[in-house]
């Protein structure tokens, strides 16, 4: 692998995440125009978030199941906001096992309605609620601009699906779905998000109301990490879906649901990588550990392997002849491998091991006389915990103000920092901003200050304030 | 749950089969046509069978990734058999984004042709050989006689896609796959399965050579638990996939492909289940153990269950006030649970548990005093044992012969048994026999014995016989 490292300057984003993703083996554009294949590399990342996130959801006590892929066209136009926000993306089939069908399919570009039809034939009671599903799937969404991971036709994602008896009960539901994603971001992608309320234009079409954790990338864009939609009974209504209360009733259920996708990726790759290629938090990492011999210790190396491995270290042996030390540690660095291992014959005469930090690129010795599988332990977390100090410092440094609306434009357009203003919270407001600009609102903060509101006017219409918003542009 | 136990007799095979996933509420028919939806508990033991087989892939060498859900109808129709076979069945998305496509997509049956369009760029050199990649995803055939789990129009499945140097090399990868899908239903299904060859008529679409595991179900219909093709350069030299050998000559690369799906899942149901429902062998059983507290035993039976959870065990505590225990006990064999632990208070007295053997119905007393964790961990592994000699007991038992083609005729058709015949391994022979009886070769076994051969001739046609073959209907 020969990787031209002027190509790898993060100062150019666009042309750097290509190439990062290109050079890390993780995905390519498919013949298919707008999907990829995602391959080795970048797969087994995926099912690094999907198993640790999928603990998560199964403790929520959400249950896994599997829906069809297609859904009737018609299902999909009950709800007018929904048929409206989806017909331009989907995906139709019109023919199959050889006729034309009588009824198109929709390739699920989310499967809200297919879903609230099985509801609608398995609630009866409130004995059954709160009825919780989730599914990790494949998606449907034309995309006329493609970016690997972050938009493309088709994508793997999971989308969790809830019915409970009250409003009070599904809101509770979506704030607890927006602490789970929060904290996994945090805790597992070492990214900072801010949670808040989608607004009006931005919201899930079919929604109530619509909240997201976002993160923001280098270039100032954001990235939506997750998103949690409050449902009401819009969706119930349309289904029927009613349950008996315990008094006898007959009531329409209140819903919820919520998701993340493989643009998680795209995400981790811009927030933590740097000029020599992907760097990867240890709690993802597929390979945290790669062990490299150097001259005459691959019994000592591979005895370091077995014990790391037997651990619960992801650890890998690089034993490859043909490829020189210096060729390896470029590559693996490259994949964003957190810890690297060298081990010459000073460290076998020595007892000890080189361990080179992918993010700091401190090397420190460990001496293989004490415990020095906590060591590493030790050191992995170090690096998880840096990666997440940095990106929070990032965050917190790139929230900015806007002094007034031709500021506001400037910031924006030349992608400062995430701009907090005061807004006053409508569609139309959001809509001029959004062709004059380039950005919409990222979301209404949960944290917003009533003070901060006083006095406050639209940074852009001028208006009296109602919300605190995050204005950038977003992939 | 009410269940009525005249609609559980495994005599009627076909009643009891939808009966027992309807009420162990494994999977439903879909409002979409031919495709099912999959609910929690039929999905969680499909979770355990991937994630078991995904070890042994990953073992064997091939890596996860991810391919496009669409392929181009004009990748399909460069391999002129492999078209013919898949047209009657395939989906087609004719408009996406709002407009007419200019080539129709193919939602994949399968996807040997997109995959190895990908291996053209990705192989150059006998360097990148072996290449062996799997995905686990959703394929569509549709299907005119759906059968929930055993034929839907959409299902779960995993194909592997292999690429070798040598013809050699392929053949191996073909051998190595078929002891891995042989053993594997034998160690985890349960399921003892006869390995053997396709005939030139039951081939995959495509393939030079086409190998699978049979298993047979208790009415003596087959059900093909996997299938593993050796493809040579056939698709090869249609997608151009071409390497550099160690003399650097230029030479088109040996490929296989195989894979199992959501299928297995319905075999599991018909060998091991009964006339109480499913029973679920311990290896691949969601709830390996029930624990049932009758009386004042909550908290003992709490204990019981974080010791036994503690130690590995997939157990379950239905702790329900509401469900008397005699239904608890009918429920919980209706979903196949392998140990019942009953907990009353002469028990709890005594420190002691009863536990009842799904397979045997035996009850036997363990006392808390000893290594009750192994002696619990025993009993899985007798439960696992018995269903194993049961069904190769069967499976030995219902291999019959028939003594002419009048006998072979009755014999198929009443469903007697698998029979094993003498055959002159002609196309047009199996196409009248499929004709007259309804069944197909389901293999060429390879334990066929020379000696069985001399001087037999064909049961159907009476030419010199070539090959011995398994004849049975199949699901």
């Amino acid at each position: 692998m020969s990787v031209k490292k002027e190509l790898l300057s993060k100062d150019n984003m666009a042309e750097w995440y290509q190439n990062v993703i290109a050079k890390a083996n993780m995905a390519e554009h498919s013949p298919v125009k707008g999907c990829m294949t995602i391959k080795p590399y970048g797969y087994a990342i995926w099912e690094m978030i999907r198993n640790e996130l999928d603990k998560l959801i199964k403790k929520h006590g959400a249950k896994n199941m599997s829906f069809p892929l297609f859904i009737p066209y018609s299902y999909l136009s009950r709800e007018k906001d929904h048929v409206e926000g989806f017909s331009p993306e989907i995906a139709v089939v019109t023919h199959a096992g050889g006729k034309k069908l009588q009824e198109p399919l929709v390739v699920r570009p989310t499967s809200e309605t297919i879903i609230h039809e099985s509801m609608k034939r398995w609630i009866r009671s409130y004995k059954d609620l709160p009825l919780k599903l989730n599914q990790w799937c494949n998606v449907v969404r034309w995309e006329k601009h493609p970016r690997l991971f972050l938009r493309t036709s088709e994508f793997q994602w999971q989308e969790g699906h809830t019915a409970h008896a009250t409003e009070q009960e599904a809101r509770q539901e979506v704030a607890e779905m927006i602490e789970i994603y929060y904290n996994f971001m945090k805790d597992f992608l070492a990214i900072p998000t801010i949670k808040g309320q989608k607004s009006e234009k931005e919201k899930f079409a079919g929604a109530v109301d619509s909240y997201s954790v976002e993160g923001l990338m280098p270039d100032n864009k954001a990235v939506q990490m997750g998103t949690i939609h409050y449902l009401g009974l819009n969706f119930s209504r349309i289904a029927d879906v009613k349950f008996v209360d315990e008094k006898g009733a007959e009531n329409f259920v209140y819903m919820t649901s919520w998701g993340v996708s493989t643009r998680l990726i795209g995400a981790l790759v811009m927030v933590h990588g740097d000029d020599k290629g992907l760097v990867l938090p240890p709690r993802l990492a597929p390979t945290q550990i790669v062990i490299i011999p150097i001259g005459n210790t691959l019994d000592f190396a591979q005895k370091l392997f077995n014990t790391l491995e037997q651990n619960g270290l992801r650890v890998e042996l690089d034993a490859r002849q043909d490829v020189r030390p210096g060729a390896k540690y470029f590559e693996h660095e490259m994949r964003g491998v957190p810890v690297r291992i060298e081990v010459g014959e000073r460290e076998l005469n020595n007892n000890q091991i080189m361990c080179a930090n992918r993010v700091t690129g401190e090397k420190t010795t460990i001496s293989l006389e004490g415990d020095y599988v906590q060591e590493l332990k030790n050191l992995l977390q170090d690096i998880q915990n840096t990666l997440l100090q940095n990106a929070t410092q990032k965050l917190k440094s790139s929230i900015i103000e806007a002094k007034d609306k031709e500021d506001f434009i400037n910031k924006i357009k030349n992608q400062e920092g995430l701009v907090k203003a005061c807004w006053c919270n409508e569609k139309e407001c959001e809509l001029s901003i959004k062709e004059h600009t380039g950005a919409n609102t990222r979301n209404l903060p949960f944290d917003e200050n009533e003070k901060e509101l006083k006095d406050c006017n639209c940074i852009w219409c001028g208006k009296k304030a109602k919300k605190i918003a995050y204005f950038s542009k977003a992939y």
